[in-house]
């Protein structure tokens, strides 16, 4: 079934979003990589998709953000199989996972077939595992692009069953924060050397990250790189949550079980302090101001593609109004 | 009179807008300072000067752009003497101008009592020439900001019966292209040296130039400044009007008259090619595009204000609704 991805997401025509959903739910692989795609697209079927989503459970999610190169795939197929292990005791949630997802946001590739290709090649690594689903995202037309797009996908993951999803930026730059602030615990990967963790400092990563990632910790530099960042971290405001450093190798798999304690331990802070529920309201009271953001921008398009609007243009330039009347007679009472 | 400016400004609370108007019409320059207060501050009473100024005769509108430093606003006091001795013959308009306005534009001090007592000193190289008013210009409270308050301000000149108005730029960048677009004619001035001439290179400004003036000419330099403009220009794409280059002292007056001249012949240019009222209905048409998109911003301030913006995020936060229903009922069918 998974290695239907591919297929799929080339004929994005067929289906309706309802009958997908229900495939969607018992586990149709095939069935759920479409409903994404519509919402990639945007437009009805997503919103139809965002209807049938929106009472479920959100799933935790978990966000892997760092510079290109620092492992970060490698990094999630690993944490994801250790996460079908379930939480560590004390933590809500099913012990063990029945499934977790992992999407990938690719801002940088709106139709990448790379990505695509990407997406089966880690698909293999997990081929005995039905029970990990790997996506890559771009967006290709949703509303508001992939800020409304990933809060929309996470919700669908969410509502088909996913009690666990992984987030992973592949490009860089705006993403990053806005992957952050879809996420219940932001990673920051960083590799050995100053470098990155100082990238990660200048893009604004160090106030959003709740648990850093050395990874590569084989690598000289690596606990000088754990020095560094804590003395950055020293430097910045006060919080409730001290962010923990975890070493890791992503390629062997060393202490990526440490990294899901590291999770494990942070989600249980944040249901303890009534974070969680504080960070998940900010979240939809930003999406929403997003959401209508992004109405109020398509109504002007349309608005300046109607008749009246070539009117009032005409009128202006006539001198018969003046821009405000002609506003007013265009958007009708406030 | 002219005197009053400052002391008008500071006490903008008084007057009624049809009222000042008719004053200002009378050439009375306090109410035209007041006015030009509530175009600043926006709100209702910007909009009553907006309604009161639509359907008259629009100045014929000259824009000084360029670096802090190159003598705009002597070059612009300059101009001015010369213009009240009327266009050239050949172009349309009275001769002489009963009148001549100068706004400086001033993005970056809102509240800049320096920008006021600059304009005192300004009046005072005016004193014997009633027919002179200059005023500098901030935004205070407008509604989409100097980009909108200035359109307005000098539909207002126009309405009050000023046929030509001198706009110059205090600040950098932006404003500067702004500038540009409420005028009928850009005049981008810069100083011998490669300096000036590459940053209005770089500010996008040699294509908005209709003319150039090298002024402070006397200076060693004038004469490359001149090649090298017209080396950069000839990389530029054809255009039906090849920017003229004048060179200028402001400091003395002299070159004044042929920079005046220059101004007459692009206008003549714009008239007879059509390019006048082209150049002025996509001015219209932007306008009306920023009038929209600073009204749907502030609907949508309006919006997060309201009791139903509150229970929308309740509801979003306990999964009763989606974003974009959230979104439909908060602003009703589009």
């Amino acid at each position: 079934m998974t290695g239907g991805v591919a297929l799929e997401r080339s004929s994005p025509g067929r289906g309706d979003p309802r009958t997908l959903f229900e495939r969607a739910r018992r586990k149709d692989r095939g069935a759920l990589a479409r409903l994404l795609s519509f919402v990639e697209e945007g437009g009805e079927r997503s919103r139809a998709v965002a209807r049938l989503s929106y009472r479920a459970e959100e799933p935790y999610v978990v966000g892997l953000t760092g510079a290109p190169g620092v492992g970060k795939s490698t990094l999630g197929d690993q944490l994801v199989s250790v996460a079908l292990s379930g939480w560590p005791e004390g933590v809500p949630g099913p012990a063990p996972l029945d499934q977790v997802a992992v999407l990938a946001i690719d801002p940088t590739s709106p139709f990448s077939g790379g990505a695509i290709l990407g997406d089966r090649a880690r698909m293999q690594r997990h081929a005995t595992d039905p029970a990990v689903f790997i996506r890559s995202m771009a967006t290709r037309g949703h509303l508001g692009g992939l800020a409304l797009a990933v809060p929309d996908a996470l919700r669908l993951l969410g509502a088909v069953g996913f009690p666990v999803a992984v987030v992973e930026t592949v490009g860089v730059g705006q993403v990053e924060v806005e992957v952050a602030a879809a996420s219940d615990t932001t990673v920051v990967v960083v590799t050995p050397g100053w470098g990155d963790s100082l990238q990660a400092a200048k893009a604004g990563l160090l106030e959003v990250a709740d648990l850093f990632v050395i990874n590569k910790a084989d690598r000289p530099g690596a606990s000088e790189a754990a020095r560094d960042l804590r003395q950055m971290l020293s430097l910045g405001t006060e919080r409730s949550w001290t962010p923990l450093i975890v070493e890791t190798v992503a390629a062997t798999g060393a202490g990526i079980e440490e990294l899901w304690d590291a999770v494990a331990r942070h989600r249980r802070h944040l249901t303890e302090t009534g974070g969680l529920g504080a960070k998940r309201a900010e979240r939809v009271a930003t999406e929403l101001k997003k959401v209508l953001s992004a109405v109020f921008e398509r109504r002007l398009d349309e608005l300046a593609g109607s008749p009246g609007y070539a009117a009032a243009l005409g009128d202006l330039a006539a001198g018969r109004c003046d821009p405000y009347e002609a506003a007013d007679r265009l958007l009708g009472p406030g």
